[in-house]
């Protein structure tokens, strides 16, 4: 306890968020680290390179329509739109930290889909004869889904990390991830599709571990900036409805062919729509006057989704997806409206997103269904084959019986929780380093240390500026002079107008340069000028 | 008469916006409801169930791709996309309504959906060998495309309407569409592939006639919130182009497999191009100084894949596509610039998105246009087979004539325009009820009196806020009790100023919780108080 | 040159912006020219109309899923959201031109697609039995790519033109395309399958061209909008997004069916996710503190997918596409910091979006890898089979080798250089014609002389309005006259205060109509106005 003591006291030295040498140091060996081990290990797959045309002959495949490409790639690029889009603006909502929101997302994602990769690839894509992970469109669904992982772990950390400690998340996240996914899915043999536990169990606890190893207890401090703002709301409805309408794609992405793909798309569309009317009744129901709050709609209507991933292949039939979604609108949204608030008072965890409701407590839930629906399952509902088919009981699982198989999918969600905590953890231990780049307390959930903001919310003093496009090196260093409240003491009085028009997106435009009009505004600055002053004073 | 106006003085009690019972109430039962139907009537169709496989040997289906998921999937996921993000972000361009707009939008369309399931298959998908409804991905299509005419109604009552009003709007909007579907599809045996007459026709005499019930004299009192703003037109715009570019996936998704879906989409594709040039033509020349009014971009330019909708599946030639956008383009701008404000003025109808130009109008010209288009076909053009397999000349309608076609189609037309207007005036009448919590005609188009508004927005004075998904029940009241202008009258001072720069998203900050900052923003605050009370005295 | 110079003094009279002419004309007399010539030439080709059951009996095709139409529609219609969400998004970053770039992009390319079925049809589409373009999905997505090149074009010229200028480049664009296109793909047979030449070389040195013959010296006057706000930043990111994520259909649309669509789809997302790393990395070191610019990440993460166009069909390796996006990266994002700035300064070329970083640098290196990737294929890599399909060394190209192939390629960079250079030069010449209605040089980038703009952000005094969708011309109108400055002498002494909270979105509201608000409404615009009088005094 005092050895935990110690190390949390050197990890809270004073904070320096610059990252001017972390940041490309981290992402040019890791780019660098990719290609090489790429030029290794991977290659295409029988599908994707040109010997194809002569593979198709040999099997006696009749048409290039049986192409794997033309059974996923809608589907890939479905969840494709959700990882990038969809959590991306998702996040979005905080007013001031849409930058941090998109684009670290973006960076985060990038960099994980070729990690991912390689090592889902050396699990479940190695061919053992060249000793080469050969890669087709199925390889880069997974790594999407493995990068989803990561990205709802960003979700609980979201406005308290650097995109240096992300990137680090994400090389530990994928890892990890890969090692459970092989476990679950390879090892104890149990059906995921949509990754009710794969993904959103592990993710949301690996996040929530994090968040809790990485607890700020003045965190306040940056409260002024934690709300969302009235445009901002409306952006995360973007993440919101990309990933509510693709779901169904994400659930079927990797599902068998043909009746698999089919049914589970239809589930987890039965079960989206159910959550929605749940959540605003619910939403509704716990707030004076009935008004709904943005922060369930955008988030606790996706629950259904994520509790329907493992049962989406399954015959979890049209009215148990409702049932599921039902519950979930329920429970998701009462998290939000107590869980949250008292897992961040008395457990210390800090989910900025609200995780816990959307991915974590869903995730558990899906693997509970999935276990009692596969355990449920006989041959008089799916067919003697359609139950081999649906559950791959071939080769060394040839004799398990749907009980069993229920047994082990309740093995594979321990498994996922583990993973998540602990990974969690151990990772936040890394993360405390004071060596990231992360924000102070009173600086969270801010754009402005790690993005250059547009020019006009930043000054009202005329600054040339020829082209947006032209911001070099020099000029950057000569605007922050002007900023500077040190060097410039006459923009210090500035500093509570800043306060106080900053978050209104552009409530201050950059001075004119057309001379007729340049001088009205130079009275009007004087004006407030001097008013400001005499304020202070 | 006099029973009408009495009726009237019932309707116009003082309103109550307070939802809280009622739409929770109205949820959670209805979606009950479904689940329980759902579970009396709803399985998966041959092609979504396990017994797949068996099917494929028995009828010698060659490979998995041929099940109807991958003909139509990717259709699918396009109009899934048009229902929630095209309709929910067109109609965001109110500068107070955007939350309403998207969320509402969300809330009608989950809930009609399943409803929609039922009645449609009800009469469609019935097999009636078990009774029970066998679904499959066209099903979701069809779900889809109904719940857009309830869309296309909601778009006349935007911002008038209570989330209440509008579930029972789509309840009964979806069983007469699903009636009209039968007795123009089945009975009369008519084609609308892209729904002209069925969705569009329908939905916007629908929401017009509701509209009409539910005139408002007074809605002038609300007009400071009717116009638009900015970023609010940029983010209708997200709307417009969804729908624009997936509209060519809309007519073709449930049409024949193979050229049937092709030349719908081709059709589509080019009516569209062609509607743009004119909508802005027309938009530039009726404006002065030939600026253009996003009015007309955001919605006109829409109107030609409403009207190729019936005939997009026949011949209707490239030339005679672009010859309808052309047509269209012009027609429904013009009705922007003059007939929604006669209608207003006149008629006594409030069409806040202007869906008589955009759905109503258009559909009546797609009809028509499908109607000649099918009188003209001929076996020259069309091949003896395919003029059999796209007019399905089927079984007891084989010795249809392409001319009795045409007359059959003009059929169609009326039936969609009866069920319409007479649908809409029974809603209506319903909706005058005063129990459904609509505004005041003061309070139209705002989120506030429906929606949990950010904070930032509303307030200047510290209140403690820890973390936006925390804020549970009692924080909520004790935030009111801070706002409430009674109880704080130095709050009610800064009313002005609120007022004054509310509209500006996120223009006052919450107060910063930092006591190095506080201080500074306390003065400010200080100074702009007692300028704002000395310019009040 | 001084021929050179007095057609440059006849084409510097001043300027104006009324179009009210000018656009309906062109509109309306290029859409019926396009009528005409659909009639004359277009019609569906045998995968697109009712002889396709024929067809398919004839050729022994044993289903409709054999139809190109299920091929190609899933990433035709990801390449048709990058057209219009994609480039018309990415270009909504500058803080007043949202209304512009969105609402040109959709004009230009709705004019250019049909332009481009024309043009390119009677390339390559004619069939020589009846004088007819027969056309199918392909037709659609090439049609897309043609407009790609007339939208990187108007990137660069981006808020200096008007809509009239607009669609003379995209007249002259999509011709020169269709000319270049044949030489390149059919006489020089070069292969491109993404455009890195064919699209992105031609489209970024055409506009830069015309940026080139349209410089504006006194470009400086209108610096005050050239900047970005913050919420257009969030927008841009949408635009950004989606091309990011539909990247790899772009470059995979038109590939062989098989193994060519698929690689050329793994390839280009593995060139993508590598730019972003780079770019991220570059723009952190250049900048003081390591803070992230914006620009960067909304634009050079994109040139990945640029530089692997040509090559993603051939096998360049998953390392190989790493390594492409990895250069591709540093040397878009070195682009923006140092070479945008160069070229405005020293060779005259004011470049709004930095194309040149985006797609003609990136274009230029896809071109030389593709021309090596092709130089070095061989039999071994390839199979004899894979190698003929992949290059169509087949017909009059049956002896060509790899390595000649690879001088072809070249030869084809070569032709897309010279085509967009020269084109530009000469289309520009044409735009600096004073007949086109292009804005001065203080009124570049705003929305202010082609829009009609929200009502909310001008005035402050009370305007009636009824209804948003019912702005008639009249209203328009009188509007007007409230707002000159000359007729309102009151309305003059706001403009400061206009112009000091005008970016705001929507910082000041319309007055309220309520009676009750009202006075106070009154008394604090009263107090503001006595300040800003006695300020400005």
């Amino acid at each position: 306890m005092g050895c935990i003591q110690s190390f949390r006291e050197l990890c809270d030295r004073p904070k320096n968020t610059n990252v001017r040498v972390s940041l490309p140091a981290v992402c040019f060996v890791w780019q660098t680290a990719m290609i090489i081990l790429f030029g290794i290990f991977i290659r295409y797959n029988e599908e994707s390179n040109p010997h194809w045309v002569e593979y198709r002959k040999e099997k006696n495949i009749s048409s290039d329509i049986e192409n794997d490409f033309y059974f996923r790639y809608p589907s890939f690029q479905d969840v494709h739109v959700m990882i990038f889009v969809g959590f991306g603006f998702l996040m979005t909502f905080l007013k001031r930290y849409s930058f941090g929101a998109v684009g670290f997302n973006f960076l985060i994602a990038a960099f994980g889909l070729q990690w991912a990769l390689l090592m889902q690839g050396w699990f479940h894509s190695l061919d053992y004869s060249d000793g080469k992970i050969k890669i087709g469109i199925e390889n880069l669904i997974n790594a999407d889904f493995c990068v989803a992982a990561c990205l709802i772990a960003y979700g609980a950390v979201l406005g308290k990390v650097s995109a240096v400690q992300l990137l680090v998340l994400t090389l530990f996240g994928v890892t990890l991830f890969a090692v459970e996914e092989y476990i679950i899915l390879d090892l104890i043999h149990a059906k995921d599709a949509g990754g009710s536990m794969v993904i959103h169990t592990f993710g949301g606890y690996y996040g929530l571990s994090i968040s809790w190893m990485l607890y700020r207890p003045n965190l306040n401090q940056s409260s002024r900036l934690q709300g969302s703002a009235y445009h901002s709301d409306v952006f995360a409805m973007i993440g919101t409805l990309f990933l509510w309408m693709f779901w169904p794609s994400f659930n079927s992405a990797i599902t068998d062919h043909g009746d698999g793909q089919h049914r589970a798309a239809i589930n987890t569309y039965l079960a989206l729509t159910s959550t929605v009317l749940t959540t605003v009744a619910i939403s509704s129901l716990f707030q004076k006057h009935g008004k709904l709050d943005m922060v369930h709609i955008q988030n606790s209507t996706l629950a259904g989704g994520v509790a329907v991933g493992t049962a989406a292949e399954f015959m979890l039939m049209p009215y148990g997806s409702l049932i599921v979604g039902f519950c979930c609108g329920i429970i998701s949204t009462l998290g939000y409206i107590y869980l949250t608030p008292f897992m961040e008072k008395y457990l210390k965890i800090q989910d900025t997103c609200g995780i816990h409701n959307l991915h974590a407590m869903p995730g558990v839930i899906g693997g509970i269904v999935g276990a009692i629906t596969a355990a449920a399952a006989s041959k008089s509902v799916y067919g003697t084959e359609g139950l081999i088919n649906t559950f791959d009981f071939e080769g060394e699982f040839k004799d398990r019986s749907p009980s069993q198989q229920g047994g082990h999918q309740a093995a594979g969600l321990c498994v996922a929780i583990c993973f998540g905590v602990g990974g969690g953890i151990l990772v936040g231990c890394i993360l405390r380093l004071p060596i990231w780049g992360d924000p102070e307390d009173d600086n969270c959930f801010d754009d402005e240390p790690y993005w250059e903001l547009p020019q006009d919310e930043e000054s009202i003093e005329p600054v040339l500026q020829y082209n947006n496009h032209m911001r070099n090196k020099d000029v950057g260093e000569e605007q922050q002079i002007n900023h500077d409240p040190i060097r410039s003491p006459l923009a210090a009085s500035y500093a509570p107008l800043h306060q106080h028009l900053k978050g209104g997106g552009d409530a201050i435009q950059a001075p004119d340069m057309n001379p007729r009009r340049r001088d009205k505004n130079r009275a009007f600055t004087h004006v407030s000028q001097k008013r400001l002053l005499s304020g202070t004073l």
